[in-house]
């Protein structure tokens, strides 16, 4: 069974026992998913703010990508899971022969770049919901204005906390390429992310302009 | 049917629909709910950097709190969707007569009443939790420091969107004297856990020290 198919009070009974999945790995796409959904939710309110049929058509393309980055936030909570999974069965392999040691080492590192390259597109998922929001909190509903705001509390903490878990595993791996590629687009992931969650606030604490035009997100 | 026993897909599913429940109120008791959720699998894993009998004892502690918190949070996501399903239901008395303008008015204040101490109640149980992960930082096992920090990540995105609903409800409501306590409180909770998240930060950060002794929160 998926770690997405649990009733919730399942899963957060999962998360609060001592078996090391689903972890804060699978926390971070999460939060990303309920912050990717808000903004969907408010992208979908009856009463939008948006008076143009351009406005309106940004806000429901901004709104109908949020739906699809929620979906895909919520498939990466269980790969989170199941990246884990493999990075123990890796260690737990035998290490008797040289031989071993070798097939065991490449298991390990191989199953560690899936375990970083996760948690990097839930940055990616994120990053890109945030990029959506300004449009959101400019164009949507005006009543829902503090959903938004916790939206991007959410996918705030869901882009931190997967940068911390690229971090971890980059900790372990071998191949200086790999390590230094991934540590430059979390950089920039982060950067873009933090810069979107301030160009939001900015959005929504502006008084209402039909005239305003907010540029497209260029993140991912 | 509860959101809480919805499956997790459904229930996020929820989150995106336009329909207005569940909205940012119980997003924000589900960001605490996880992160209280995962200091708590960190206090119980094997391993702990926790030496002597006495740091042994204050991690246990913190992870049954943190248990406990996680389970209480869980309970608010519910009574927030509750709360709100309230405020809607009184905003849509008759108001024909003087005498339904009242009678409907005093539901309505209630209402927002219920909907401003429910996030309040968040804000209380996040602190709370956050209070406790200094010490499960310090004493818990060290290869879960991601998930110790990926837990405050998702507990401060829970106090902060917490106070956005206690704030947006406080602005309808005309008692001044409960509107005053109720800012007081949660400015004073916001410091409390801000603070806790930085004196959590520096536990994580600092080399084990056996014989450091984190003081005990003070929050709630």
């Amino acid at each position: 069974m998926k770690v997405t198919d649990y009733p919730l009070t399942d899963l957060l009974a999962a998360f609060r026992s001592p078996a090391p999945t689903p972890g804060g790995g699978s926390a971070a796409a999460l939060a990303g998913a309920i912050g990717a959904s808000l903004l969907a939710m408010v992208a979908g309110l009856p009463k939008p703010r948006a008076a143009t049929t351009e406005d309106l058509a940004r806000l429901a393309a901004d709104g109908a990508a949020c739906v699809a980055l929620g979906e895909r936030l919520t498939a990466l909570i269980d790969r989170d899971t199941e990246a884990y999974r493999l990075v123990v069965a890796g260690f737990r392999m035998p290490k008797g022969s040289d031989d071993e040691k070798a097939v065991r080492g490449e298991r390990v590192q191989e199953a560690l770049r899936m375990a970083t390259e996760t948690p990097l597109d839930v940055m990616r998922a994120c990053a890109d919901a945030i990029s959506r929001a300004a449009a959101i909190a400019a164009f949507g509903n005006p009543h829902a204005a503090s959903d938004v705001q916790v939206g991007l509390e959410l996918l705030g903490a869901g882009l931190r906390g997967a940068r911390l878990n690229v971090e971890v595993n980059l900790e372990s791996i071998t191949d200086g390429q790999f390590v230094a590629a991934m540590r430059d687009e979390a950089t920039r992931l982060t950067l873009a992310g933090e810069g979107g969650i301030q160009a939001a606030d900015r959005a929504a604490a502006e008084p209402p302009d039909p005239a305003s035009r907010i540029p497209a997100g260029e993140v991912t």
